[in-house]
C-alpha cells in the first residue's frame, strides 16, 4: 500500500512541502487539508488593496497542485489522534495518516483592548473569506487607521493612501520610535517614512492603543491614544504581528507552547515520530545567534517546508533557523534587510563593526532612472568577522542585492570575503564594479577592523 | 620620506587599487598615471552611442580620486626601469616609485584581414579621444556592420539600431552559432538574438570575416565573409575580443607573454618584488577549473586591484582565479551569468548536473509589469554538488540575482545549501518564497542527484 502523507495547512510552508514530497517520493499519496476555499499569497495581500484591487488576484491556483498529484482537501480539523495516526474534522470524518506534517500558520494578534470586536475593525486573516470585507469597507472610509507599523502595516498604509488619495486620511500608529524597526536600520525606516509622508500618510510613532471606541450602530468611531489623543477612524487595520496558531496541536497532545509555538527537534520533528511541523505554528530561533527569536516570514516557512518534508520522507536535514531576510517597496523606494540590526545585536551583547557605502544603482549615473543614493549598511561580528545582518535602500534591484546578503550570511562569508567579491557588473543594472555597494560596505567594515 | 607608489593605468584595477591604498595607508604617496586625457567608464561605453548620445556623460570623473589625495599624471610610459625603480616618460621625464602597479589594461584584437585601416572602420578603444569619432560617423552611417557577437558588440548593435532605429540596417556578425556563447548557455543568447531581431538587427552567426573592401576615397565600402557574401557597410565596428597591453612590461624586462599577459605570482607580483600587475594586463586563471583562462572583465580587474594592493602594502591575499560574472540588458530582457556554460564543463571535462526553473519576477505574476518566464540554470559538478555555473534570464533583477549565483561560487555552496537557502522575497520584487528562481532551479538539480 501506498505511504499517506498528510499536510495540514496549505500556504508557504505546506506548499513548499507538498511540491517537495511528490519530487523526492513520486509513490507517496498526499493530502493537503486547508480550512480556506483558495489560498492568498501571504506577501501579496496589501496589494489587493491597491495595485490589483481585487482578493482574486492574489491567490495561489490550485492547478499546480493537482497536476503534481496532490490531493487537496477543504475542511476543519479539529483533532489529531497521534496514538492511532487519524486527522479528524469538525463534520466527524475521520482520515488515516502514515506521516503528518503540521503547516497551520499563524493568526493575528490581537491586542487586550477595550473595542476590537466593533465594525470596519479588521485584522489581516490569510483567508479570502476574511480579506475581503475589508476591501468592502474601504469604499466608502474616510479616516482610516492602521495599528501597527511593521511591514504588513506599513504596506497596507502605502497601498490604500496611493489608491484613495485625497479621498482618505490614512494614519498609522507604531509604538516604536520608528516603523519597520524590529527589522531594518534607521536609515531605511526613515526612507519608508518619508515615502508615506509623500503619499500623505500620517505617521504617529512612540504611540501605543489603548482602546477603540464606536458609534450607536457599532461601527468603530475613534482610535484611543495612551497620551490621550483620539482620532477620528472610520476603519481601522490591526497589524501588529502574528501569533502561532497552536490550538489543534496543544489539542492533541503535541507538545509546544500558544506563544512560541509547536516544540520541535532539529528535524523539526514533534514529539511524535511521525508528525513534523514547519512554518509560523513552529517555534524559532535565529540562524545568527541561536537564541530563540519570533520571526515568521513566508520565506522561512518555505524553508521550514523544505526541511521538515525531506525528514519526514528519510533525509535527515538540520534546522539551522531562521534568518530573517525582509524585502518592501513604499513608494519609490526598495528596501531589503536580512540578518541582525545593530540594534538587535546590542540587546544579544553581540560586538559588531558596521560597514557603509551609498552609490548609485546605475553606472555612470548619467543613465536614466538611476537611483543616485542606493545605500548599503554592512554588520560584522567583531571578533570573527562573520557578517551577520545587511540592510539595503535603492531601487527595485535592492529586491535581489539583500538575497546577495541573505546568501553570505548562510554561506557564513567574513568581511575579508566580501571586500574582494567578484560580481556580475552592468552600466543599466548595478554599480560599477568598482563602487559596487556590498563589496565596498565590507571594504568600509574591513579597513576599521585592520587600524 | 613617504613612501611613492606608482599606478600605471586608470581604469577598473588602478582606481579600485588607488582608492583602497589610500585608505589601507594614508600616508602613502600615491601617483596614478594614464595616457587618455579621461578615462571612460569601460561598461558604459556602448551606452554612449544610444541611451547617453555623448562621450562626456560616460567619464569616470577624476574629483573622487583627487579628493582622496591621489596625484594624476597624464603621460605616456614608454619604459620602466626596475633595477632602479624609475618609470620614464616618452618626453624623457622619470618618476620614482617605491612600489608600482601596472594596471595597462587591454587592447582591442585585430583580426590579420584585409582592409582593417580603412576609414570608418573602428575598434573600441578606452579612450575618449577614440570614441568620438564613431559617434560621429554614426550619424550619417546606413550601413552598419559589428564584427563580434560577444558583449560588447550585441550591446553595441542593441544601442545604435534603438538609436537609428530605420535610418540604419544593422548587422552583427559572429563566428560561433550564437552570440554571447562564450559565457552564457543557449537559452540566454537565444533571447538576446530574440531581442535583437525586433530592433531589426541582422545576426549572421557561424559567419566569418575574410576582409573589408574601400571606396576610391578610402572608406570602407564591403564586409566580405568567408561564404563568398559581400555586405555592404559604410561603418564598421570591430569587437571581436581584447588582447593585454603588455609591451611596456615585456620592454622593461617584466615577464610575460603578449597573449596571455603579465606573468604573476599567487600574490600578483611580477617578477620584480616591488612591481605587481592587476587586471586585463595580466595573464588568468579560471576561479572555478584552476586553468588559463581568458577572463577580462571590469570586474575581475577591480577584484585583482584590491588583491594587488593590498599585498603591495604589505597584506598576503591570494589570487583566487577570475569568475566570469556578467551581465547586461538587450532590448526589455535582461540575462546574467557566472561561472561555466555547460559547453565549458564538456570541454574541461566536467561531469555536470543542471537544475533549471522558470517562473514570474513578481509574486502574485498579476502584478502589473510580471516577467512572467524569468529563468534560472544552475550547473553543479556531479562529483561534489559544487555550484560552478549560473545563468539567469529575465527583467531587471537579473543583474542582481546573477550576483547571488556569484556570491555562492565564490562561496563554495553546493546543491544542498542552495536548495533550501532563505531569501528576502517581496511581491512587487522577486519570485514567490514557495518559487524563487535559485532554489527551485537548485531542487530540480538535487532531484535529479539522489535518483
Amino acid at each position: 500500500m501506498k505511504e499517506k502523507l498528510v499536510i495540514i495547512g496549505a500556504s508557504a510552508a505546506g506548499i513548499s512541502a507538498a511540491f517537495l514530497a511528490k519530487k523526492l517520493n513520486p509513490e507517496v499519496d498526499i493530502l493537503l487539508v486547508r480550512n480556506v476555499p483558495n489560498t492568498p499569497v501571504p506577501c501579496g495581500i496589501p496589494y489587493i488593496y491597491g495595485t490589483l484591487k481585487e482578493v482574486s488576484k492574489n491567490i495561489i491556483s490550485d492547478q499546480q497542485l493537482i497536476n503534481s498529484g496532490i490531493e487537496i482537501k477543504i475542511g476543519h480539523v479539529t483533532k489529531i489522534e497521534p496514538s492511532s495516526n487519524f486527522i479528524i474534522f469538525d463534520n466527524g470524518e475521520k482520515v488515516f495518516f502514515d506521516k503528518l506534517l503540521l503547516a497551520t500558520g499563524s493568526l493575528p494578534f490581537l491586542p487586550p483592548i477595550d473595542g476590537i470586536n466593533l465594525k470596519n475593525v479588521y485584522t489581516i486573516k490569510k483567508n479570502p473569506l476574511e480579506l475581503t470585507p475589508i476591501n468592502d469597507s474601504l469604499k466608502d472610509a474616510k479616516d482610516i487607521v492602521i495599528i501597527g507599523g511593521g511591514f504588513i502595516g506599513v504596506e497596507m498604509s502605502e497601498q490604500i493612501a496611493s489608491l484613495k488619495g485625497k479621498a482618505a486620511n490614512v494614519t498609522i500608529i507604531e509604538m516604536l520610535p520608528y516603523c519597520l524597526m524590529t527589522a531594518c536600520e534607521i536609515d531605511l525606516c526613515v526612507a519608508a517614512e518619508d515615502e508615506m509622508k509623500k503619499l500623505g500618510i500620517n505617521i504617529l510613532t512612540k504611540s501605543q492603543v489603548v482602546s477603540l471606541s464606536g458609534d450607536q450602530n457599532g461601527n468603530v468611531s475613534s482610535v484611543n491614544l495612551k497620551d490621550g489623543k483620539s482620532l477620528k477612524a472610520d476603519l481601522v487595520i490591526i497589524a501588529i504581528g502574528a501569533v502561532p496558531n497552536t490550538e489543534l496541536a496543544l489539542n492533541s497532545g503535541i507538545e509546544g507552547d500558544k506563544r512560541s509555538g509547536i516544540k520541535v527537534d532539529k528535524f523539526l520533528r514533534t514529539n511524535f515520530n511521525n508528525i513534523y511541523a514547519a512554518g509560523d505554528c513552529v517555534e524559532k530561533f535565529s540562524f545568527v545567534t541561536g537564541e530563540p527569536a519570533p520571526i515568521r516570514l513566508a520565506s522561512v516557512a518555505a524553508y521550514e517546508g523544505v526541511i521538515a518534508i525531506s525528514n519526514l520522507l528519510g533525509c535527515k536535514l538540520i534546522n539551522r533557523g531562521a534568518l530573517g531576510a525582509f524585502s518592501t517597496k513604499i513608494g519609490d523606494t526598495a528596501l531589503g534587510a536580512a540578518g541582525l540590526t545593530k540594534e538587535q545585536c546590542e540587546r544579544a551583547n553581540i560586538e559588531y563593526i558596521v560597514g557603509e557605502f551609498t552609490g548609485p544603482d546605475k553606472h555612470p549615473a548619467t543613465l536614466p532612472n538611476t537611483v543616485a543614493n542606493m545605500k548599503a549598511i554592512l554588520i560584522f561580528r567583531k571578533n570573527s568577522g562573520l557578517l551577520i545582518g545587511g540592510h539595503i535602500k535603492g531601487g527595485e534591484s535592492t529586491g535581489q542585492m539583500v538575497n546577495i546578503v541573505a546568501t553570505a550570511i548562510q554561506a557564513r562569508l567574513t568581511v575579508e570575503d566580501l571586500y574582494n567579491m567578484q560580481v556580475a557588473t552592468h552600466p543599466l543594472l548595478t554599480g560599477s564594479p568598482v563602487a559596487f555597494h556590498i563589496n565596498k560596505a565590507a571594504e568600509d567594515a574591513y579597513i576599521k577592523y585592520i587600524k
